[in-house]
């Protein structure tokens, strides 16, 4: 059965994005610090289709299974914004749901991925996302609200965390304000490698 | 050369503590969900000696390397006051440095661990913690405030977190206001379990 989970690099402070963000600085310009090791591995740029990434190893299978099971991506309005201007267009592979309260004719981009502007809440989202999952899975891709919308709402049935060797300070976190009493939390994989650490959590209803 | 470190179990949330902590509610009330892992383990019991814990693994062998390497502790007050009536009389096998406003006489535990009260500063209480850990480590016990304070001040050498899979909602964070230019953090070990997972850092000043 289609799954629901996010896949977000953190800090050791817990931060999913830097201050001051908006479409002139996407993620508070912390994107290096969170996800070079995504950038050095070649199957983030095969993904992209282009020449890039040095290094193959648990990152790179790691980043290879995530693709795989996407069928769908949800997302803020206020992410989706910051990337309209800047994503390459073809980073996501699939539909993309956009929460907002704005009406908004779906926009396809170069062609490729649709998004399609959901005015009418996150369960509605979900729906329409499974939907288009076609048996995959649907991914939660941010921002750090929207991830806590679905973790409160008793949506997601797993997370990955890249937990990043870095302090950042300040900005926005991925956890802020999360039920303590919704879920049972299990360690269901750790991969270690140089430049973060990979943490997979299964969640269960409480 | 005796190194400075801390060893905190933290929640998935950042949380190294509960809300309203108190000599009545050590930690918030939170401990067993941080330090389950820990209580599981026959070393911890070992080291209290009495009974206790029917497991023995990964974490098992961490406790141990982190008990031997400790030649003294530092903590805040409010840490002390809370532990002060609660904590079993031979916790710390070593001198216990508490940072302090107040002038107090050094106090000796139940004939052992000698708790000395330290109010010129964390400069002045990390210096007397390793002449007395006379080649050891300094363990930085804390809470979080103070080790945020040896953080900032770059007196930190590394660090362990056992991040346990739970969320705690809100609470005292392990890491807040953490000054992002004082250090290049590396990972150099992870130690995965079924109840937590052990994390270890060092740090290098920028």
């Amino acid at each position: 059965m289609s799954k629901v989970f996010f896949d977000s690099a953190i800090s050791l402070d817990g931060y999913f994005a830097g201050d001051n963000r908006g479409p002139e600085n996407p993620m508070g310009g912390v994107s290096g610090l969170l996800h070079q090791w995504m950038f050095n591995q070649r199957a983030f740029w095969e993904y992209l289709g282009v020449e890039g990434g040095s290094e193959e190893g648990n990152d790179g299978t790691y980043i290879r299974e995530s693709i795989k099971r996407t069928g769908a991506f949800i997302m803020g309005k206020r992410m989706f914004e910051e990337g309209e201007v800047t994503w390459p267009e073809n980073l996501y592979k699939a539909d993309v749901y956009v929460l907002t309260n704005e009406e908004r004719e779906p926009w396809v981009q170069q062609g490729r991925t649709t998004f399609y502007f959901i005015n009418d809440g996150i369960h509605s989202a979900l729906e329409k996302a499974k939907k288009s999952a076609n048996g995959l899975d649907v991914r939660i891709q941010g921002g750090a609200n929207v991830i806590q919308q679905f973790l409160n709402a008793g949506l997601v049935d797993e997370f990955f965390l890249h937990l990043s060797p870095v302090f950042l300070g300040s900005g926005i976190r991925l956890f802020d304000g999360i039920d303590k009493n919704k879920y049972q939390v299990q360690i269901s994989e750790v991969i270690p490698s140089d430049t973060t650490t990979h943490l997979r959590y299964k969640l269960m209803a409480k």
